[in-house]
């Protein structure tokens, strides 16, 4: 079946939003196994050299596990994977196989468990690896659309369908973002003002998501904490968010911890490419390499002939 | 014509989230003059002894003020106001006033200005009585329903109708709390996590007003920053807060700066007279006395006829 990539935090919802993407994703197959555990059979695509094997470590596998744990069957599997999402891009790479690997140990039960509890899993999948429970690749991912995680303890996931018109460029550049850094970079606390700007404009993007304001989805993507927190990270960010706004884009800003630069647009008056261009322009005008992804928001997790 | 009372904060919206009420509402009536400026003529009704009678501090006389200078006419205005909201009650009794000056002069004008003008003039007689420049009252007083303050600089005001069956209690004991306490009360700044909580529960609540899931707006009006800090401020304010959920609210939550103290319901399962009475039993039980309005969100402001 499919996962999905995801860009969470999405400007002011750093730790809060995310945005499944009809592409990139990952396949990922799954067989029941008579013994009990959960097997990594093989890990194929892109970046697979930076996938744990480890069946602690690997999120799909540890995932899964959970899954099958909770349902309290007898039974294991054994899990292969091709990676369509690049690990380290800021587009929810592991929450992706993470999704996957929860929603296809799923497909192996007779009673097969709610969502909520496979986002659950899959954020214990992502915890195995990255080292804190995070749940905003993973909800996306799974439940497609964008999710908002009201509630971490217990886990609260919002899901809103966007706009039918939301278009997305996601552009990775060849540059690695450690997560570590990008974790580090972090402030620990922020003043009070600063807080009621991202309460506002969180606020409003969420609002705009459910009720099809491309224009306010636009203009509410403004993150004045997290970003400049980690922008010396990301070489150029600014300058390819600029051009993808003259470009025609709604808003840019950084995908995930990076270093994936996302834009979104209006499908209903650009093709995107356009944007995808000239985002890339700045990248390789500074002799970095880079893919654009020119898609839309999409469904979650779901078996291929869906 | 009628300027509603308004609930502003609402959970962890603070200085973002405010919410018109049906009732109770401050009268105002213009007249205009030959002469330029606006003269306040008489203020009468609840509390009159705390509003202050200088036209350069009374906020609905400075909002029609501003309203006039910034439509460029060469005559002025007499204001009388009759309140109905009593002041420093956490249920925007100045935002009120401020909103019907600004709206009542706006009457007057042969080119009326647009509504988003009007709630930053409403905004400039706040501050002209509060000393900050704040929206999260006048918005809603002056548009209805539920208004998020995406930005103050500039101001832009997103309004969203709550659900049909949102009912709201709002009680209010016979306590003063001084607004300069409430707000020296305030954290400078908040944890990273806090901020995180506060993001995912205020894009929630604004989602659940958006679509109508009054069970997410309940669940979403968590605030772990402003609240527990001015919570001494207020006698018996968590006390109050079961009893209303113990009676039947969908939340209950400290109203503005206070004293108020709101709960919502569902009307389709309550009259909401029994958390009213829960909530004054408290208050009875301390020999406070108190005031309860059992009313639903309302519309902004507007002529008597509307």
């Amino acid at each position: 079946m499919r996962a999905p990539a995801s860009i969470a935090n999405v400007g002011p919802g750093f730790d809060v939003f995310g945005l499944a993407l009809r592409d990139p994703y990952d396949l990922i197959t799954i067989e029941r196994k008579a013994a009990r555990g959960v097997k990594l059979r093989k890990v194929e695509g892109l970046g697979v050299e930076q996938v744990s094997t480890d069946p602690k470590r690997n999120t799909a596998v540890v995932a899964a596990a959970k899954v099958l744990e909770l349902a309290g069957v007898d039974f294991g599997a054994s899990i292969s994977i091709k990676k369509g999402v690049r690990p380290c891009s800021g587009m929810g790479s592991s929450g992706a196989s993470a999704a996957g690997g929860a929603f296809a140990a799923n497909l192996l039960l007779d009673r097969p468990l709610p969502i909520d509890r496979l986002v659950f899993c899959a954020a214990k999948g992502e915890e195995a690896s990255s080292g804190s429970f995070h749940a905003d690749n993973v909800a996306p991912s799974m439940m497609g659309g964008f999710t908002i995680i009201r509630s971490y303890d217990p886990l609260d996931v919002v899901r809103v369908s966007p706009p039918k018109s939301l278009g997305v460029v996601a552009t990775l550049p060849d540059i690695m973002v450690p997560t570590k850094q990008a974790r580090a970079a972090l402030p620990k606390s922020v003043g009070l003002q600063q807080m009621v700007h991202q309460i506002g404009n969180s606020s409003a993007l969420a609002v705009g998501m459910a009720t099809g304001d491309l224009a306010l989805i636009g203009r509410s993507v403004r993150d004045i904490v997290i970003e400049p927190a980690r922008e010396s990270l990301v070489p150029h960010l600014r300058e390819a968010e600029r051009a993808a706004l003259k470009a025609g884009a709604l808003t840019s800003f950084l995908g995930g911890s990076g270093p994936c630069v996302a834009a979104f647009f209006d499908l209903d008056w650009s093709d995107g490419k356009g944007i995808a261009e000239a985002v890339q322009a700045v990248y390789s005008d500074n002799d970095i390499a880079s893919t654009s992804w020119v898609t839309t928001w999409g469904e979650g997790s779901r078996r291929n002939a869906d």
